[in-house]
């Protein structure tokens, strides 16, 4: 049941190729197109001559004013998310496939924190015009590449100049029977405090690819060296939405009571459910599932790999409370680890360190205009 | 039946006060707030705290990983649009409040295209530092003021940083039975082509809006001479999206054939409707609706009003096919303009001259990239 972890790396992204990809992807070797060249409708038709709709309730896709969806007797789930240049991703060490494929991957996630099924996507791209149409297409291909595996119908957006740099905006709509509906605001004192898969791997990937980018930076004829760092390298860059959860939940018949995806980290997310519940929290230090990887690169570059779970974020994982009598039904799987539990609201929310004393956990947003 | 064009100017929208509004806004009169004081969730909390759902099909709006959206037997219609500085706007002379409000009509506009209802949005803003919290509340003003307006919920989004600039993606949702829905694809050769309001004029508010930001720009004390052109200024800096035809539609029993609202120009949406629906046309140059003061605006500008109709876009009129039949219903209707007819996919799409002669039509798209 260690359900993406045991995948490997995924063949259609290359993982090994990728760093400094932008001179890669932008060398002389491949022929370049302007955009100017195809024009707006030109290449629109080229972004979308192969979309193939796989859903029943996609019933019009890209080539309208508007898509047309049906969900009949089910409710709709809608997110949104907006990634742009040098805030969210660095193009020196991001290639733009998996950029493509995680922008999808980020807003999946959002719907499987409502513990549904993610159906429909629409992109919007600003680009500037230092990027060529095969740049664009390399973008795309990891946005189909997401689609593809996930079962989703990209069914409409926009694709725009900017004055500078790259910005996506991708919009999910999902599907949910009411009574599946999980919000971030059911969790009950004595609730179990869970979590999906392992923390901090992601921020760790970031650390060690902004390392080499600037080893990189200094020696152009240096390699960058990423060799024993597989899976926190394919955290960072290419995370998977836990739409197995959901599955999983439904063939065990477990509803959480309350449920957030891990985007900002762990002490934020917690208490986003805690405010959200009105109920307090106490988080275990010791529970808090770290991969080997993630400890061995916190270790080599000096950080507390602590931080990296508590405030790293984009590990897409899915952190939810069940009620006590559900313990039986999760206590064997592996993709599920017990953190901690929730408490009255009077308690705080609190990091219940090795040593047992209770530290007030605090939460970060972005802070980038800082 | 003049629905728009008699309202007269938008109390709630300041229009006489607005050009060259950055000064404005950004003045010392009034305290401007770092939104690094705020931080992120502090800045949605105080964006999303007077949001007031309208609809039933709102289930959950704003405050969870993503909203939930119940439509019943209802289709649901999606759109999106992204709008970035410098490129699709300039914020020396757009207000941010207006520029709220034109992103939400720019996406209203495409539910209206589809004969839909426009019923839900999602907004994401990315921006640089150099706006304060005042200025994104001055531009969620106006996101509100049309949500207001047009009975549309706001029910999720994202604010970031980003680099350089201001770039707006919202996405809409809205409803339809299937048998009302009306696409690109349906018009038939003899089908009447019809067009509402006038058009022409969003692009001539444009020529002024600029003509008066140089003259600015090189005399910071000279006043912008907009006296007498009102209207066309309100074509650029408040256009509404048309669902009151959609409305008359339903009440006249009119189903068009086919239907595209104008962003691009008269020229680029006929040719649209031309490809999807396999189908030429005829567009007669006398019977294009223009308002004297695009007219005025254009031989004061020395250009030819026409290229404003044909490729100025913006207007967000809706540009529809009826068949013959359905004459009777429209022709007294002084929102409609019949403009031209369909014609065998052989005879292609053509201008017919005031002298008579047929110029082929030519599409343009964004071409920023040039």
């Amino acid at each position: 049941m260690q359900r993406y972890k045991s995948m490997g790396n995924f063949a259609a992204l290359e993982l090994r190729i990728i760093p400094f990809c932008l001179k890669l992807t932008m060398s002389k070797e491949k022929q370049q197109t302007s955009i100017s060249e195809l024009g707006e409708f030109g290449l629109i038709d080229r972004l979308t001559k192969n979309i193939h709709l796989k859903n029943k309730s996609t019933i019009k896709g890209v080539g309208d004013d508007a898509a047309i969806l049906d969900y009949k007797d089910k409710q709709i789930v809608v997110s949104t998310d907006l990634l742009t240049e040098g805030i969210h991703f660095n193009l020196m060490y991001v290639p733009l496939k998996h950029l493509g494929y995680k922008a999808v991957i980020v807003n999946l996630s959002d719907v499987c924190a409502m513990n549904a099924v993610p159906k429909q996507i629409t992109v919007n791209i600003a680009l500037s015009s230092k990027f060529s149409v095969e740049a664009v297409e390399e973008l795309y291909s990891g946005i189909h590449l997401a689609c593809e595996k996930y079962g989703v119908d990209l069914v409409g957006g926009d694709t725009t100049s900017s004055l500078t740099g790259l910005t996506i905006s991708i919009s999910v709509l999902g599907e949910i029977k009411n009574e599946n509906i999980v919000y971030r605001s059911g969790a009950k004192p004595t609730d179990l405090l869970c979590v999906t898969g392992d923390l901090g791997g992601a921020y760790m990937g970031l650390q060690l690819l902004e390392r080499e980018n600037e080893v990189f930076k200094g020696n152009e004829n240096l390699q960058p060296q990423l060799e024993g760092y597989d899976y926190i390298l394919e955290r960072q860059l290419k995370p998977e939405a836990r739409v197995d959860i959901v599955s999983a939940f439904r063939e065990t018949g477990i509803k959480p009571t309350s449920m957030i995806d891990i985007s900002d980290g762990l002490s934020s997310e917690i208490m986003h459910l805690c405010k959200n519940s009105n109920v307090g929290c106490n988080l275990y230090e010791d529970k808090i599932p770290m991969d080997s990887q993630t400890k061995k690169m916190a270790e080599e570059l000096n950080i507390n790999p602590l931080v990296a779970a508590l405030n790293g974020g984009e590990d897409y994982e899915l952190l939810f409370t069940i009620s006590l009598e559900d313990y039986e039904k999760i206590k064997l799987d592996p993709d599920f680890t017990i953190i901690g539990h929730m408490t009255e609201p009077s308690e705080g929310s609190n990091l219940v360190t090795t040593s047992g004393s209770a530290i007030p956990l605090q939460a970060q947003g972005w802070n980038h205009g800082k």
